[in-house]
């Protein structure tokens, strides 16, 4: 029997097995959910030793654990490390699900029509990494491994993966490998199979801005006393001009500039600007001035305000004046754009741009930097060749607007550009409510992989 | 024994019965305190019939109910209008109370040394209508009624006075007097007692931003898609410009323009700028160019929001780009603006200044009308005596920047100028946690109405 086989003869059951694993609300955002980080943590570890991994282990941290194991086939082949993360966003708001975020159900969409995963983290990422659990267990059945295998499952990707650094830089003969492998991203469509190469990196940051010491009445303070929330809305739609170009001093200066030709061939992507406004329900797109939708998304910069709260927020009105506002804002990068330092440039001229009559307290979250990968390597080749053999079209390198933080931590610390191997589509909701990941995705995905490692033996020895 | 008298030997129960009123949390603008909102009525009821009133009824409106009393001791006598609410704020955010706010509890601060009453309610207004039936029994007891009495209290100031509005066209005959008096304001101080001739009108809108129809993640969207956040936040800072000027076309359009003289005499009352600012804990005040904080807070109209939301607003970072985002704005008003014109050219100018790539919905919630008191009546000269009376110095006439909506319902459908005759103080916290009112305030109060009664009844007939 092949691979291709027993992954079709097990169908079933690698779908309940993910349901199982989806209905674990590992939220590492929010510390309410921390029994059930771990508890899928422990579920990561279990699926690989069943599936045949060796040395498994919980390796603790300082935060959630990383789940590591390995079949080393030979140490003459090359090896494969698959990172992935089993910690998923945070599910609210709730009443905008249409089914229970940690109660998966199936059900087929315009864009699935064989049918979705509806849950939390479907697309992102544990339907995603556990393909690669897959793979690996009917490369195994089948004695057909045809490189070494390394996994690494994090559990804090989506609050920064700041102990996985840490563990990366004091693993890294551990970690060892030919390439890292991950599916964390999405395609054009399964007509259009694509492969990331390039990601954009993240700065994310809240702002308090505090006004008097207490909430006022409107009546009696309104007009005199600075209204922290009218602040802050002026503070923040003066951080873009008219061209929603980003005003804070020094953004720009390291991002890259492409050539002509560059960015040409970046728009020729299939990308149809009706559908997209219309699967979106807008009447027009909104971005920076004098680049296309794909570049906005790819090549350039963003800041985008992702929470804002203040004053009363219930029923019917309040004519209170409100001690503080808050706001979550956060920064899309691009190459060579330094997170740590934007962070700065962000802090210091937020600080700035305060009028004297409030307080400004800005505290950086998580952020990661940008990365772009090589198309010309043994990797990128085998995944190429892999799609190739599943999809039977080549796979169209393209840019993704999201952010995987530890790409530039492999770059650097390992020396491995990571494929990013992802079988999602843009319209999974990521993030969002009613996440879902097309079941087609899940199998096609499995079966891409297999292929992968038998293309990588190939390429990595010529 | 006299009426004097009477209220110091009952002090203890006067303070214990207020306590128990504000035990009831009849917060109307939220449907989950009902029940409550409906006891609080009863409450007022039953003190009405204790203290000696007749024909104590609980009219029912479409809403909460108005609560009617009377008293009349000789038809030719002249006849006073009470009007207070029993409704209160509500009392988020509760965390910041330092005590429960329908615990009342007694305590010393600054400004009252000689105790206050934290709760809510306590100032605004449960505290200071409560006055007029305990100042009404202690005259009652002592057979020293000077006038004849009505009360009116009804249970939606704080949600807009909907229903009395009609209450009162239909009962034109019932409510006939020759004086409206009405505890529902602040003093500058007991050492500077005033009396409110000047109150700002209210308009309050809900506005809702969509952008996308579903929240979106940031990463693959963000730079291309309109942030209904960061749009919210650009509509909002446009709304006022540099000086602080409101930009909706018309706005000022109907504000009475006062002389150099009338504006001098206006910031001749005691008010110290860096106590204030002290007060307060901020650096600098904020307003309207050209005004002081005086007259941006008494002949000014100005723009706040009350509350915003959108987005993430949990724990950690979420990086999404969220379909909605919410703001409550509300304007304060002076003569001769007329709200719902306010409201119109508000809802007209919002929706024209809404890019393409979002749409954007206006709800008006209740409004008021501006009041302006005249000085020259008998209900005035009534007043000032009585605070001489009791305080030992004329009242300072004052313009206060909170709303009595209904102020100008009196005036126009019982042509009866209301007399504003309140004992808060302005660091009361209305609206906010730790609202509280003086107990030595509430005495004196209750000490003044009755005063007030004895004078009255000498103006009117002069």
């Amino acid at each position: 029997m092949s691979v291709k086989n027993y992954i079709q003869e097990h169908q079933e059951r690698f779908l309940n097995e993910l349901l199982d694993l989806l209905k674990i609300p590992s939220v590492s955002a929010d510390p309410k959910f921390k029994a059930d980080v771990f508890k899928a943590a422990d579920f990561v570890k279990e699926s690989l030793e069943k599936a045949g991994a060796d040395k498994v282990e919980i390796c603790q941290t300082a935060g959630y654990p990383i789940v590591y194991g390995e079949k080393i086939i030979d140490p003459n082949l090359p090896t494969v490390l698959v990172y992935g993360h089993y910690d998923v966003q945070p599910a609210d708001p709730y009443e905008l699900w249409d089914s229970p975020p940690f109660e998966p159900v199936i059900k087929k969409t315009p864009r699935h029509p064989e049918g979705a995963i509806f849950a939390r983290g479907s697309a992102d990422d544990k339907g995603q990494f556990y393909m690669h659990v897959k793979a690996f267990e009917a490369m195994m059945a089948e004695g057909d491994m045809a490189c070494n295998i390394k996994f690494m499952i994090e559990g804090e990707e989506e609050v920064g993966s700041e102990h996985l650094d840490i563990f990366v830089k004091e693993n890294k003969e551990k970690l060892k490998a030919d390439v890292v492998l991950v599916s964390d991203t999405h395609m054009i469509s399964l007509d259009n199979p694509s492969v990331t190469v390039g990601l954009r990196g993240l700065a994310y940051m809240q702002v308090e801005v505090t006004g008097p010491n207490r909430d006022l009445h409107s009546g009696t303070y309104g007009g005199a006393v600075a209204n922290p929330i009218n602040v802050l809305c002026n503070m923040i739609a003066s951080l873009q001009d008219e061209d929603n170009h980003i005003t804070i001093p020094g953004f720009y200066d390291k991002v890259e500039e492409y050539s002509k030709e560059y960015r040409k061939a970046l728009n020729e992507a299939p990308f149809d600007l009706d559908a997209y406004k219309k699967e979106l329900d807008i009447d027009d797109v909104h971005g920076e001035a004098g680049y296309s939708t794909i570049e906005r998304v790819g090549i350039r910069p963003t800041l985008d305000v992702n929470g804002i709260w203040g004053g009363y927020t219930g029923e019917g009105a309040k004519t209170v004046l409100p001690s503080k506002a808050y706001a979550k804002i956060s920064m899309r990068l691009v190459p060579d754009q330094d997170h740590k330092e934007i962070a700065k440039l962000f802090e210091a001229h937020f600080k700035a741009i305060a009028p004297k009559s409030v307080k400004v307290k800005v505290t950086p979250h998580h952020g990661g930097a940008p990365a772009v990968v090589s198309t010309d390597t043994p990797g990128y080749r085998a995944a190429d060749l892999a799609i190739q053999d599943v999809f039977g079209k080549s796979a169209i390198p393209t840019r993704e607007g999201g952010s995987i933080p530890i790409c530039s931590l492999f770059q650097k610390v390992l020396g491995l550009d990571p494929i990013l191997l992802g079988f999602g589509l843009d319209t999974d909701a990521l993030h969002s409510p009613n996440e879902h990941y097309g079941v087609k995705n899940y199998f096609m995905g499995i079966e891409t992989i297999a292929a992968f490692f038998k293309n990588f033996k190939e390429e990595a020895s010529k």
